[in-house]
């Protein structure tokens, strides 16, 4: 039995998000796992870094699998590539050790929220980013990005329900960059709760838009209170960006 | 009576390209009509810089029409902007001096052929690049780009048959840029014959591939005879970049 890790990228528009719903069509596990099944002909369990949302893109997803074949992974690339619709790409194929996982090996993952600010629409990535017309705070954002980060309960800023598990979680860095009319949020952290990016995404949005101020972040952190936070930003402007795991 | 300047962007992947053909739908100058005459209660007419084909992209195509309206551009264009369809974007409405058309004002074009050069795929800008695994010899491609350029006739370049117009144009530059996997060649020129920088963009990839050599450039031009160039390079990675005018 060999272990591989698989690194996909994908434009999530078309899909019902990653993880496989029982037997409903359209996630991209269920595409995946299918595929691959077929192509080694045995049962593939495929595991993803984590799951991204319905509409939500990767630009770099890990993902591992074992299988026994004897097939090269220059030639299982050649055939994923052969096999994978146009909206998916496959990035490489290795053979890791056994204790590789891509889920619970990780160490760390980025996403990246893009907005094209600007009134004028941007027609070819519009299903990557999202439009703005109105001018944002840049200043505003960057205060209440550096109050967002750390180690906290980030409860309030996710779609859970109670949870029994921990949701604490490290942010390690949020940066904000604007490039022409393209503003970028990067949120880097040891991992994130059920629409955490989104909604993080949203409430800096409401900063920049000057409906919420930057002093408010530690009272809705410590309200552990969804209500309090911004709205969950559209998922067409999140991308999963990159997957750390130690070396 | 007015004379107003249309600034747009598309992607040209649903369209039939940019002119209108007797009744046919689906082109964008029958679209873009339809809507102004609409709009503004008479019937009007859009010149553009230049036609683009069908699949053929414009980060920014220059339009003018004359119309009798009290509207505002300001007006004029938020209301284009809420009735175009999410592949088009207006990026601008200004009133011109009668004398300005978009086709016949126009003094230069510039045209971008983007390929992503890799065996991985760009899954978010498939629409707009044409992907090429292959490595391709920049020097070779930037030594027949060279002696492409200037004054000439290019017959040989274009699908025209037997045409009683001049066939001359000037080609002032052919920039070859590369930006990791992005390989951009720029066309910049007076003015450009029927599927012209398809043709170019086809035979400078030949070159990059060893199956043409630099030095069989000025033999190509002077036989005046379209089989000897390479291949109409596929639509969907042109784009109309950007279109000059006087001051």
């Amino acid at each position: 039995m060999k272990n591989f890790k698989l690194v996909l990228c994908y434009e999530g528009t078309r899909y019902k998000g990653w993880q496989r719903q029982g037997n409903t069509a359209g996630t991209l596990q269920e595409k995946l796992e299918t595929l691959l099944s077929r192509m080694l002909d045995q049962p593939i369990e495929l595991a993803a870094s984590g799951r991204t949302d319905a509409g939500v893109h990767a630009r770099r997803q890990v993902c591992s699998f074992r299988a026994e074949t004897e097939k090269s992974c220059e030639e299982l690339l050649k055939e994923i590539r052969r096999h994978l619709p146009e909206d998916i790409g496959a990035i490489s194929v290795e053979i890791v050790p056994p204790r590789f996982h891509a889920r619970l090996s990780c160490t760390g993952k980025t996403y990246v929220y893009r907005i094209w600010n600007s009134d004028a629409p941007n027609v070819f990535q519009r299903r990557t980013m999202l439009q703005i017309a109105e001018p944002l705070d840049l200043n505003a954002m960057e205060q209440a990005a550096a109050l967002l980060c750390g180690r906290h309960d980030y409860l309030a800023f996710s779609s859970l329900k109670n949870s029994k598990k921990s949701t604490v979680r490290e942010i390690r860095s949020i940066e904000i960059s604007k490039d022409g009319d393209l503003l970028s949020l990067s949120f880097t952290g040891d991992g994130f709760l059920y629409n955490m990016v989104r909604i993080l995404a949203g409430t800096l949005l409401e900063v920049g838009k000057g409906n919420l101020s930057p002093e408010e972040m530690p009272v809705i952190l410590s309200s552990r209170n969804r209500k309090n936070a911004g709205p969950t930003a559209p998922a067409h402007g999140l991308m999963l960006w990159d997957v750390s795991y130690d070396a």
